[in-house]
């Protein structure tokens, strides 16, 4: 079983409820980040670690405009959102993700050990100095995964400071082996739970290829007026089952914790 | 204030749990199904029905494959959604859903009052007789609404038994006139309450022309492995913020109630 979190109490099978604010005895108060103190386990698999992914979508399934997902969860899906940060050892993100927008992938407690920051990358530029936010005094490590080829020597000579530049060997479609990436990051750099923030094609890369663990869905109470997703073929596979494990209401965003 | 449903406990601003079956006691008892009994609020606007629109995506933003909604939800999202369809006097969906399979916009019990079935339609082919289920003891009452033009003579010969073709004025873009279509359905068909299932389509142009008042949104427990919807233009409109009324889960399946 996975670990549950706090001293919540279980639900039934049918619950829910109607939002009453005005019935909320704490309402004013400071409210605690959903997912605080969560305690996530080890993977089955140890020369991989436990791998969860972390999204925010709109009611109407938009989970990045331009690549950037940070207009869509308001400041719950923030707090959620550091909260998952502080129970792993790393953060991974595509380099679409870095390209689209300054962003910070640390924790704000500048005094807190800070994850490692791991950029899955092609061969595209990825502007970790000019979109990277890191804290000053315990500066934040970034690993860049590239694909290996005659591109990596270039890649390597603009490693600097605390950034390394790691070629690794690329699948049929010239992307990174993510297998590959995830067990040099057990091995050589003590990785047991990583969190994945995306972009979308990150996400869906690690669960195709069954290595993503959880998937932790914020949904958030929007609409951004973007043509639904549509499959107009069949999809390559079939519709994969998930277990709900946990849902939170907070201000309206809707908290969900499956298992893949 | 919106009406809420039945008695069940008010919940605070931060909520939820982990889910626990076991600590069900009654699991294995039949639970009523999400939205039984829910009450309706009119329109504000006496010219036309209380719209609320009810779909069901999966947890990677698919809301139909082929144009069929029929693969995404459970059981207790089939049980809602007759649950939604008793409280309203008409049910609504576009003729692309009435294309894409058999289906059924009734409720179950045949001694029922059957809601009035809505058709929205262009000028192409709208397979009733072949695609819709109807009950056989009070047959089911359709109305296609057809935009007018050089088309509609032939469109009206269509008509059989119970069901009424209804050329109605077009916009611009050759499609029918949503809101003529509501103020026709309120004034001349007691519509007093509209449900609209679908497609996507239909429910994007209402949302857009604010005649949508809820969005009633299952959220089932699924990847269908698409492409996840990105926008790579900025949408034509900004964020729009919804009100989140209640939420449920059964099964796995989250159940939204939203304010639009």
């Amino acid at each position: 079983m996975l670990a549950s979190q706090g001293p919540r109490a279980p639900v039934t099978r049918a619950t829910g409820s109607p939002i009453n604010e005005e019935a909320n005895p704490e309402a004013g108060q400071p409210v605690p980040a959903v997912y605080e103190g969560l305690d996530l386990p080890l993977s089955k698999d140890p020369s991989r670690p436990y791998v969860v992914i972390n999204m925010v979508v709109s009611v109407d399934g938009v989970s990045s405009v331009d690549d950037r997902a940070s207009g869509i969860g308001g400041e719950p899906d923030r707090r959620a959102m550091r909260a998952l940060r502080s129970g792993v050892d790393a953060v991974m993100v595509g380099a679409g993700t870095v390209r689209a927008e300054k962003l910070n992938l640390g924790l704000d407690d500048p005094g807190a050990r800070q994850p490692l920051a791991v950029i899955v990358a092609g061969n595209g530029p990825v502007p970790i100095r000019e979109h990277l936010v890191r804290n000053s005094q315990y500066l934040q490590k970034v690993l860049v995964f590239r694909p290996e080829g005659p591109h990596a020597k270039n890649h390597r000579k603009q490693a600097h400071d605390s950034v390394r530049i790691l070629p690794v060997p690329a699948n049929g479609d010239g992307r990174v082996d993510l297998r590959f990436c995830l067990e040099l990051l057990r091995r050589e750099h003590g990785v047991d739970r990583l969190l994945v923030e995306g972009g979308p094609f990150l996400n869906g890369a690690l669960i195709t290829n069954h290595l993503a663990d959880e998937l932790f869905l914020t949904l958030a109470p929007k609409l951004m007026h973007a043509h639904p997703t549509q499959i107009s073929e069949p999809a390559s596979r079939g519709p994969q089952d998930l277990q709900l494990l946990s849902f939170h209401q907070q201000n309206g965003e809707i908290f969900l914790r499956y298992a893949i």
